[in-house]
């Protein structure tokens, strides 16, 4: 089934104790397309300037991914420069150009209306919101956000909030949204706003999903999932590897025929799995060059790491 | 099989967000002690003042742990003054009397001779290798340390580091003792010193063994195993959450004729299950009212909040 994302398809210059780069392809939505495009079909919703290119184009068409909702305009595509130190967890923003995305007015193209799921990538509330209305049909939606949007515009995420089945974020984002230290508690606050469904990511340490009462995956005996993260002796470049995990996550339940709590798990591992590999090169380098076998020894890998039955 | 344990037999003043206690029984030998009596027989090398007393002892009694080794001496047991804030993963040391410990020599009664497990808690390694030296011929051997340790008496910590089978230490301490961020080449740096698996605890995210060259895990398939952590929405008194950890992982495998790969994993799960039970009430008070039973549940929840084909 069809995935729709709406957010940015970006040009990333990162530093990181690793090296430079300068307007590499990047964006939550790309990241997020270009991991959930080896479960299933992947549409985008996004906005480019005159700097985007054929040869950026081919990135997206290599893995069959829809961009005919990619508007573009006059102007310079968003530029997001960044710094990574000794703590590879923590991304320092040095600079934020939104350029074509400060006039953005998300518009769904009639072939993208079947799509089935959504995902609200982090960008504004008010366009996560603009989507989420022309798509009130979908099965399921999912979002993500971060403290920008959680400190500065809380009264537009809060309507975003309450249409969401599960809402992706990282354990800092869901302490400061549920003003919360405790995160079980953090978790029941954040679905009482809305989210059926919290994943908590937990970088380094894996990720935890918490299943509110009207989850569907409620039948899950336990109120919890955690799935592992893959130790890794080198972290090339963490960006975009939340987008990836939540492309894995998405990307792997959109493909299945039921939402079983069975394929939540999965999806759950498929994310920490497409996560792993976001970070072992600068910007999409790892990912974009992905075969399927790849994917599925790694995933096979995360199961022994995590069970007690595998060898 | 039994467990020689040395380590602190202390009392603990301590403050958390949910109230204080003074004076309480404490003491990292002591956590370790409870925790891995539920698996095997456990004793204990120790020293104490006289304010411990037959009360104090009946704790260990209850529990049919050998305190035979437990030295009793003029003056006051080893008191701890600590703080947890809003972080509960973080202790603040506020006072630490050493009392009698100044004075230690540790002393092996011969009926703890034929002990074939040994556990070095976190004390000074002079201590600890002083013991190590005193049971040549033990079949394991496992330590803990930390930053104070590991900063100030570093020559004499790299001699315990040496002869151990295996080191439990968090991620702070892991990362300290290697001098590097990452916590895989941390892992590998650490094993260069002289333990065969490293156990890094991740607090509220589970914890990972690393296996090194001729860890007795060597031939499980991936270099890691992580074990969850159970999710709490109330941490009561994080103190000697660790030691229990070392507890039920140690007591687990002290309990098995055959040291498997498939052992080690149950006795990472099982050192989850004893530390979350730890943190539940002050002090020892949940530990040592607990049932196998209870035991055997939660670990059934660690399976089933971390396995894809658990229910």
């Amino acid at each position: 089934m069809s995935i729709l994302v709406v957010g940015s398809v970006a040009f990333d210059s990162i530093r990181t104790p690793h090296g430079t780069v300068d307007r590499c392809l990047g964006g939550a939505a790309t990241h997020f397309a270009l991991a959930a495009s080896f479960f299933t079909e992947v549409r985008v919703i996004g906005v480019v300037g005159e700097d985007f290119t054929e040869e950026h184009e081919d990135v997206f068409h290599a893995r069959g991914i829809d961009i005919r909702g990619i508007e573009h305009t006059e102007g310079k595509c968003f530029h997001w420069t960044g710094e990574y130190r000794e703590n590879l967890n923590e991304a320092h923003t040095l600079q934020t150009d939104l350029n074509v995305f400060e006039r953005f007015q998300p518009k769904i193209p009639d072939t993208y209306r079947d799509s089935e799921f959504l995902f609200l990538a982090n960008i504004d509330p008010v366009l996560q919101q603009q989507v989420r209305r022309q798509m009130p049909k979908v099965r399921m939606v999912c979002g993500d956000t971060m403290n920008y949007w959680i400190t500065g515009h809380s009264d537009n995420l809060a309507l975003v909030l309450r249409g969401l089945d599960a809402l992706l974020i990282n354990d800092g984002e869901a302490r400061l949204l549920a003003q919360e230290a405790n995160l079980v508690r953090a978790a029941q606050r954040i679905m009482e706003m809305g989210p059926k469904t919290l994943i908590v990511k937990h970088g380094e340490y894996g990720a935890t999903a918490f299943f509110g009462q009207h989850s569907f995956a409620q039948h899950i005996s336990n109120r919890f999932f955690h799935a592992p993260a893959l130790p890794l002796s080198e972290v090339i470049d963490p960006t975009g590897a939340g987008d990836s995990f939540a492309g894995g996550f998405f990307g792997y339940l959109a493909s299945q025929t039921e939402l079983t709590p069975a394929a939540f798990k999965r999806a759950m591992f498929y994310g920490g799995v497409m996560g792993s590999f976001a970070v072992e090169r600068f910007g999409t380098e790892r990912v974009r060059q992905l075969t399927r076998d790849e994917i599925d020894q790694r995933f096979e890998s995360f199961r022994e790491l995590s069970h007690l039955d595998a060898s």
